[in-house]
């Protein structure tokens, strides 16, 4: 991508109307725009990193078996009754309008109901089992208030799993399959370090439930972790009952701030039964089908990584989700440097590696300045003094010492086969 | 894929409550399914169809250099009182809510109001011209009746882009590789040879705008068509002026059916100056930006090929848009049969072709009607006969007769290099 032809613009200054560090620093780069408060665009740079993300998550659901579909963002009033989560005493989160013959319907926080309602379409058998699906989908939620930037949306994209199995003991097979998947996704995305399976508060099937924690001083948990031991409960059930239930010693316990990036749930058959989601056993019996459901908040993911991952000069992408891995500057426009430039961009495109080409007429104290906003991970300048010594300046984001390399080894440092 | 973890099915019997061909075909086979009148779910099968057409738009739309990003359902009040489009005595299809403080907020429609007006972030310079943008969206709009299976959602998807140019010959020059653009869509899912570019009504700046239009027994609007001279009008402007002024003789012109796959929409400079987007020109005089709106119904795209390829067996899908481009259907269990279907599915999933793995324990009857219904291009066949022969059996969708090839002439005839 050539910087010339994209029509985003970094800002010097952060908006004034953003608290929040991810959103601040996001709309500086021009990766996102604010519409409202909880409600954000995914411009061009912006959305190649929730691309990336969820291209990764993507992944990992196909490995575990999962096909992807997408549900539909209009809800009927009746099926959510059915389960009793229509009423906004009940469910506070829910926007609510009506089609042209007043019909009420909602806009989807949640899929639960409406999936496991469809799976009665294809389910019936116990060769039917097990089943599982997930979709990415741009969840609405009415939420009272929404100051974290992308951390908390009213609207954003999260990614939903559904399992439905004969069994508890199927279920849990893949309820663990799901959470080393996760994980998985968590190491990938740069932040399997310090992020936790945390204990968190069950439901009606299970005691307590399983969220994926990323440390973080914007988040808006609070969990207690085990650094070492790599496990963590919720404050909200962090008690000495809760303690001893779950095995974790209070010894090397630590209070930290965390964002909620993933969640896992059993709700057993409850919602099934509700439902009437029931298949026909080996023993010719009618059960209730196992129900399972996963949650990773996308654009939250993204709110996170890009809080993790900055410092006082802009954002500090990893790679795998990077809008680009190469920012190539080309300072000023002597035919030499504007052509070695060129050659080296049609390299990199035909090589496969994603590169934002800085072909602009400003000066390069601007450009070094928007490729650190920006956080592309390698650094590449090509300038009269580079051209003349036959070499490349290469910097990683991160470091403060550019060195000087030939196009060999350029390529090699960069990890692109010649 | 295998069928056999496929949790889909297809069903012998059409849907009762669908008249619409195309959403009683993709229910069928198990490629959608409704959720109320004008909503639906795409499935893993139907979501690869889905996604087949919307990677040919990207490709289209990136060529002519325009980049992706994606606006918000949200929509705010305050923005679209400016332009006059809030009223819903205006704009009949809005679904409205509120927040939780009472602010009225809308579901996008359409998405010229949000991106002109944040693009007053980025646009203030003649530098900073032509600029375009693109988005695949889910929109929503409250329509009285829907009644045309997917060609026409209160909920569905959209491509939209939209064009921000210095003056009306710029903006003219992209409108026109945009209507390029769109032949080669059409062209590539298989539909060109029966959609036209038709002048339909304009509105304040030009007295005409272009359609695409596609010949449809279910399309919804009426057109007259020249085929030999490939051009068309709509039947809402069809009168002795508008033919004089555009210049179409009436002799020749035929009176057909058809659906709208695409639109292309000059607005002048009048939403940018009611909007305030301005722009300093060379001349350091600041003038409004000429905007261009072009749009291309993705979903209803994918109802239009399902209903004019498909005959009385079910779908027939153009391979470029198919879910995958062979059915392996493996009959019976023998050990010969099940290692030589398995190592074919494998040779497939290596070469990269697409393919449905038909390995469920099912008559072979069922098998060929599930390939007939599904439409996917290519049917391979493994059996004892087959397998006893050394050759394996190969049907095109469309075709009545089935041959026996060799691996060579299979891998040859299904154009996969060796």
């Amino acid at each position: 991508m050539r910087y010339s032809e994209l029509f985003t613009k970094t800002s010097k200054t952060s908006p004034a109307d953003e608290t929040a560090r991810n959103a601040q620093l996001l709309i500086q780069a021009g990766f996102i725009h604010k519409e409202m408060a909880g409600v954000y665009a995914y411009l061009p740079l912006g959305m190649r990193v929730l691309e990336n993300i969820k291209q990764i998550v993507r992944e990992e659901m196909n490995a575990l078996g999962s096909h992807e579909l997408i549900m539909t963002s209009l809800q009927r009033k009746e099926l959510w009754e059915t389960t009793n989560r229509w009423d906004d005493e009940v469910v506070d989160v829910w926007f609510k309008t009506e089609l042209k013959n007043g019909t009420p319907v909602g806009l989807a926080w949640s899929h639960e109901e409406q999936i496991t309602n469809m799976m009665k379409n294809y389910i019936s058998s116990y060769r039917d089992l097990p089943a599982n699906v997930y979709q990415f989908q741009t969840k609405l939620r009415n939420e009272l208030r929404s100051k974290s930037g992308i951390m908390r949306g009213r609207e954003f994209v999260m990614k939903d799993l559904y399992s439905y199995s004969r069994s508890d003991a199927e279920h849990q097979a893949f309820y663990d399959a799901v959470t080393a998947a996760y994980l998985r996704v968590f190491d990938r995305v740069g932040l399997g370090d310090i992020t936790y399976v945390t204990s968190a508060t069950g439901g009606a099937f299970t005691k307590y439930s399983h969220e994926f924690q990323t440390i973080s001083d914007a988040g808006e948990d609070t969990i207690y972790v085990n650094k070492d031991k790599k496990i963590a409960i919720n404050e909200e059930v962090y008690n000495d009952e809760a303690l001893a239930e779950l095995g974790i010693e209070k010894t090397g316990l630590e209070k930290v701030k965390a964002a909620e990036v993933g969640n896992i749930f059993s709700f057993g058959t409850e919602k099934c039964e509700q439902l009437g989601l029931y298949f026909t056993d080996d023993d010719g019996v009618d059960k209730p089908v196992v129900l399972g459901s996963y949650g990773i908040g996308i654009t939250r993911l993204m709110g996170v990584i890009a809080e993790h991952f900055s410092d006082d000069k802009g954002l500090v992408w990893p790679e795998a989700v990077a809008p680009a891995k190469v920012y190539l500057a080309r300072l000023g426009d002597n035919e030499a440097v504007v052509s070695q430039a060129d050659e080296l961009y049609e390299l990199f495109n035909n090589r496969g590696v994603s590169v934002l080409y800085d072909d602009r007429d400003v000066r390069p104290g601007q450009k070094f300045a928007d490729a650190d906003l920006m956080g592309i991970p390698y650094r590449v300048v090509i300038s009269d003094k580079t051209v003349a010594a036959n070499i490349y300046e290469f910097k990683a984001r991160q470091s403060d010492q550019a060195s000087q390399l030939n196009l060999d080894d350029l390529l090699k440092t960069l990890d692109i086969t010649t």
